[in-house]
Parts: structure tokens; sequence; C-alpha cells
């Protein structure tokens, strides 16, 4: 087992298909990576080794090692969660939540977060070199599962020598990842919010995944999974993906709200098939800029994760199994106007745990932004993991400000 | 203006891409065509010209010409009511609403549906050959709206004589064109059923269009529109947008309830990209069927003209003023878990005719089958069109059975 410490951030920058490849192939974050010799045993029964792990810390790890908090990412989302990200420049995708004395306080807790096993910020996914052929994976890349995705965690737990997380945390596929951990490794996770999820993927939500890979698929850059190796990607189709995923991220009543019918730098309708509506540029946008920074196969390998997730299927119909004798404490978080995830989910959720006698708080969030919410600059939703976070901290003795 | 009657039903059949073709340029059913001397003005101030409008009729004209139902066909429908669509063998679309003894019974009115401007099965479309070049228009076919359509309708209701409609009956799209029909010909109109509609597209509804037509126009073999020169036709992006399309016209709970996460034709999951749920092979099914029978630029030129409709707007911004002074009797319908076009969507519409004064009933149907609840067997809203429909013909005295 290696570390590998990141590479400078200020190294030059190549053409935008480049820079993609770059962070598959040498990540701008920290990675540890898992030898042939010690694979990664999949659901399915694969192997995948080596196994890379890219990931990024924010705080300081206490010398008892209690104070780490895992944040797991969503479908399209990586291991910058309050940092810079590499190809886009932008700032961490959770930067309102993460960060020195924010309700995830950086300056209280160590902050870990993974780039997913078939992700590709760095970890092992379909855009790294097959041993076997020494050419990218592409469809060779083994299907994998929200579990196995937990599993690539814990090794990078076992790597930083922590036992215990203080907590895990996540919104929608990120909170698949949180009830698995707490399924799995009952007596590693002392608390868990799983944010805008579900404990299983509903049809309507595999019918969206569905077309989203079938919009792939149907791109012939796409050639079979192998595109890389021709120099193409499909990124029309991928384009097309994003665009009908993002919908589904959004209330209709934000969306009415944000764009209704209002014209883009027009002032009567063109008569042609131009982006008229700003709503359609918007969704253009979303699906154009969405292609220079992921990775097609990867999200062929990510939404398929998703649709098998089904904790209660896998615990013989019954979800409480899933918890039989949790002590982990539970603050289960869902928002109004989130139609993707929406509330009943996460009560199925709470009831399961209730089943179990779990420590479990549930919180709905009224909110008009939908799913996206989860991202958002949502003071009560702040408040709420600020208070829980706080709470258990205090009575497990984690000092607020000091190591 | 020459009338053609309808070539037999029983010529032999050629192959797939054939037989769309053939409907085009000859369909099976009546068809009448507007000369180049007389162009139909759309909004846009373009022309078509020759017009050409594909219809089918059931029942018999009464001497008056007063019992006269035009249906409106929705995105994907055509002038087969209730009859059997000459491409796919099926069924006519609504023959659980319309024929003898149905709620809308064919024994006591005269029903016409008319294929509409823009569509492929026979009035003049995108696929229909464009006098200036002698090729099929693909992108010259200028833009249509909702208006356009039912102006071209308006062509076919002189054509046959009839001065005042009985009613006129649509949903989805179907139902712009009935409104449409009561604002722009308040004379013209005894009685409205606009079912499962809106007044106006909204944001969510033109993200979902968006994402169909990017998918078509993404397919290379879309080619610019001009496909069929070529002998091609963008099956994988038009079947794309079809998927996503479908998602939109059932309900959460219907979707849930009919596939839930069921797999299809095995036991279990697959570690693959195969169609391993139920839900994803009936999606693919739908994708796959429906470029069988329907012409890619077609579906972009009717969902732009779905996205460009918008009465308020072109009222003023007042709903209310696209019905000032109507004498029209109103039944507004919608379903309860339709979330494309939300009972709050026909209720605006109700609103905007009390302010009127119109003479209204809106009944909301109880139903989980989301959008197209209004083509299924829904008895309650079967007795709500059988029981609206009556009482008009009574008080107008159109004695049921007989003309």
């Amino acid at each position: 087992m290696a570390t590998f410490s990141a590479p400078e951030q200020s190294r030059p920058r190549a053409g935008r298909g480049e820079l993609q490849l770059s962070e598959v192939h040498a990540p701008s974050s920290e990675l540890v990576v898992f030898p042939e010799d010690a694979p990664l045993q999949l659901e399915s029964g694969q192997l995948v080794a080596p196994l890379a792990v890219a990931y990024q810390t924010y705080g300081r790890l206490n010398a008892a090692k209690s104070n780490a908090i895992l944040v797991c990412h969503a479908l399209t989302g990586d291991q910058y969660v309050a940092s810079t990200h590499p190809v886009t420049g932008k700032p961490g995708w959770w930067e309102a939540l993460v960060g020195p004395g924010k309700p995830v306080d950086t300056e209280r807790f160590f902050v870990i977060c993974a780039n997913i096993l078939g992700g590709c910020m760095g970890s092992t996914g379909p855009a790294s070199i097959n041993p076997a052929t020494g050419k990218p994976y592409g469809l060779d890349f083994p299907i994998i599962t929200i579990g196995d995705m937990v599993d690539a965690q814990v090794r990078l737990i076992d790597h930083l020598g922590i036992g215990e997380l203080f907590s895990v945390i996540g919104g929608s596929m990120g909170g698949m990842q949180v009830l698995e951990w707490a399924a799995r490794h009952k007596r590693r996770v002392a608390t868990a919010i799983p944010i805008a999820t579900a404990a299983w993927h509903s049809a309507q939500n595999i019918a969206f995944h569905e077309v989203g890979r079938q919009a792939v698929m149907a791109d012939p850059d796409w050639r079979g999974g192998a595109y890389s190796e021709h120099g193409v990607a499909p990124k029309n189709g991928l384009a097309v993906a994003r665009m009908a995923a993002h919908i589904t991220y959004l209330s209709e009543k934000a969306l009415q709200g944000k764009f209704g019918r209002n014209l883009q730098d027009r002032v009567t309708r063109s008569f042609s098939f131009d982006a008229d509506f700003r709503i359609e540029s918007y969704l253009r946008h979303q699906g154009s800029t969405f292609v220079d920074r992921f990775d097609a196969n990867s999200y062929l390998y990510i939404t398929r994760a998703m649709d098998y997730f089904d904790l209660e299927g896998a615990h013989g119909g019954k979800l409480a199994n899933a918890f039989t004798g949790t002590e982990t404490q539970f603050c289960v978080v869902s928002f109004t106007s989130d139609w993707l995830y929406p509330t009943r989910d996460s009560k199925a959720i709470v009831k399961a745990l209730n089943a179990v006698a779990a420590n479990v708080s549930f919180v709905e969030i009224e909110s008009d932004k939908g799913h996206d919410a989860f991202l958002l600059d949502e003071p009560e939703f702040h408040a709420t993991v600020r208070g829980f976070l706080g709470a258990a901290a205090g009575k497990r003795g984690l000092d607020g400000g000091a190591r």
C-alpha cells in the first residue's frame, strides 16, 4: 500500500479533454493506492486491483482519532467538498456546509471525502487503466454497487488509522452510502446524517437513469465504451443525460420561479429551434459544461449502482433488519419540494430505524428548491446539521474549537 | 380545393420505414388538400401551401349539421381516434371514449379528428414535400403554433360545411387546441372539453421538451433535419426523447405499482447494462416502437408549438381576456396524479372562465394513472364526458340515438 501526496495545484493546464484525463490518472488530491495483491472484492464477485482512492481532507485529526467525519458525495460530485475544483476552478460543492466555523466545522472536525469507486477524479473507475490490457477499462470495468463504494472508503479509513467515524454525512447518493455505512459497519459509525435520500431506488428513479444511459449509449462517439481509445467522447449523449437529470434536481416551482417563460436575450419568440427560453439556454449550459468535467462511462456505472441500491431487498424485504443492533445516532433530513427522493422515502428510513429502537431524529426542511436544496444555502438545514453534530460532539467530549 | 377519398386499407404493406412515409404522402384516411393559391397564413407570418389535412370521421352528420364533435389529438396522436392505426395495426387511441354507445357516442354525434398541421400522418408537416424544392421540407418547414393547428382545422370544418361545432374535445395538447378554438372562434364552439391541459407551458414542461429535442438533434442521423434525403432517420435520438417524455406521462405511483423494482426475465441482477428492471425494458420498448410510427422532425415542430403556447401571454397577460364574451359551455377536467399538467393548471383556466362569467363546470378525477389517465379506462372521467355531452345535447334538441 502506497500513499502519494498531491501534485502541485499550479501545474500547467492543458486543453479541456486532457484536463479530465489528468485527474483520472494523477488527481490534484491525496491518493492512496492499494496494490494488486490486496484486491477489492465486489458484490458481483469480481475483483478490482489495484484500487486507487483519491481523497481530500480538511481540518486536523485529533490525537484520539475521534473527530473524523466522512462526507460521501453524490452522483456527479467529487472529493472537492470545500476546496477549488481542479478542472472547473469553481468552489467546493459543499462550501456552504463544510469549512471553518461552518455547520461541519473544520476547526473542530477532521473532514474526509473520497472520490467514489467508479468515479473519474482519481479513484479507480472505468476511465482508469485496466492492468490486464494496459488500456482504460471502459466496459471491462465491473459493475459496482453502493456497498462496493463504501468498502473502498473503508479501505481508506483503515489506511488513515481511524477506527470509529464520528459521523458519516451525505446527500442523495451520498446518503445511500451513509445508510450502507450504518448498516455494514455499525461499530464504526457514531452518528449518521443521510440527507435527501432513499433506502432503495424507485421505478421512476430507475427510469430517469435509464434515459440518461440510453442517451450516452446512443451517441456513436460512445464506441461501445471504448471512446477514449479513439480520442473521442460521447459528449452530446452525456449532455442530454445531464439535462434530463437536471430537471429532476429542481422543483417545478423553483424552475417556474427562476425561469418561468422568460426569453433569453430576445424580446419575442424567434420562430426557430434556437434556445428562445431561458430554461432552454440554462439546460444546454448545464449539459455542455458537465461533459468537460465528467467521464461518460463513470456516469453509466454510477447510475447503475444507484439503481441497484435496495437496502430493503438486501435485508430480506425488511429495511429494519439493516439496522438491527445499531448504536449509531441518526439525523434524517428531507426537503419538502424534493420529488426525486421525496420525504416519504426519508420517512421509510425513519420508520425502519424506529422499529429497531434506534436513536433517530428526523427533520423535514421547508424548501422550494427541490432535490438540490441539500447543496444550497438552506439556513434551517444548516442549523439542523450544526445542532445535531454539536450536541453529539459535546456528549462525546469533543470540545469545540480545539482538537 | 380537392377532396380525395381514402385508399383501400388492405393495400400491401412495405417495410417499416416505407410504411411511415406512405402515410405522410398518401394517408389511409380522408384527405382534403387546399391548393397553393389558398395558403395558410401562420402566426410567424409564413405561409403554408398547399395545405393537406388528413382526417377521419365517425358517425353521421345530421341534416342541420348540428351534431359535429371535433376531437383534437395530442403530441403523438393522430386522426385514428376510434379505428385501427394503419401503421401499428393497434386500436384507435381513444376507443375507450369514442364509438357507438361510448361517452362520445358515434350513434348520436358526428365525430371528426384531423391529423394536426406539422404531423406525419397525412396532414402537411416537415416530412411533406416542399413545393419550392421538390424535396421534404425538413427544417425549411416553418415553425407552427397551436393557433396555426386550429386554423388548419378551421379550413377542414369550413370544407365540411359545418358552421358551429357542437363540441371540441381534447386532452393534453389536444386540450390546448380546444382552448384556442374557444378563444379564437367563440361563435363556432357550443361546448368545449379541455382535458388534462394548461393555458401555457411551464418552465418544467419546456425543459422536458428541450431535452427531447436535443436528443433528436444530437443523433448524427438527424442530418440537420434532412435525414430522409439520406435514407436514414434519427431513431436512437427520437427513442431517447420518447423515453424521457414517457416518464412524464405516468405518475410516480403508477410506475411504482406497475413496475416497482421488479426484474425482467431474470431472478437476480445481471451486473451488466442489460435491461434488468422491467421499467427499463418497458421504456426501451416505448422508445423503439415509437420511432417506427413517428417522424422525428414532426416531434421537434410539435413540441416547439406546445412550448410556444401561452394563451395568457397572447392576451395581455390576463387569461380571462381570451374568453371575453364567450357563450361556449365548458367542462374542464383534470386528474389528481397528473404532474405534467396538474390540477392547478386546470384551475387557472376555470378561474379565467369564471372571471368572464362563462358557463363552466370543473371536475378533478381521482386517479393514480398520471397524465395518461385521459387515454385510459377511467370510469368517472367517462361518466363526466357522457353526462356533460348528453345534457348539452338534450338542451340543444339533439335527440339521442337518431339523427
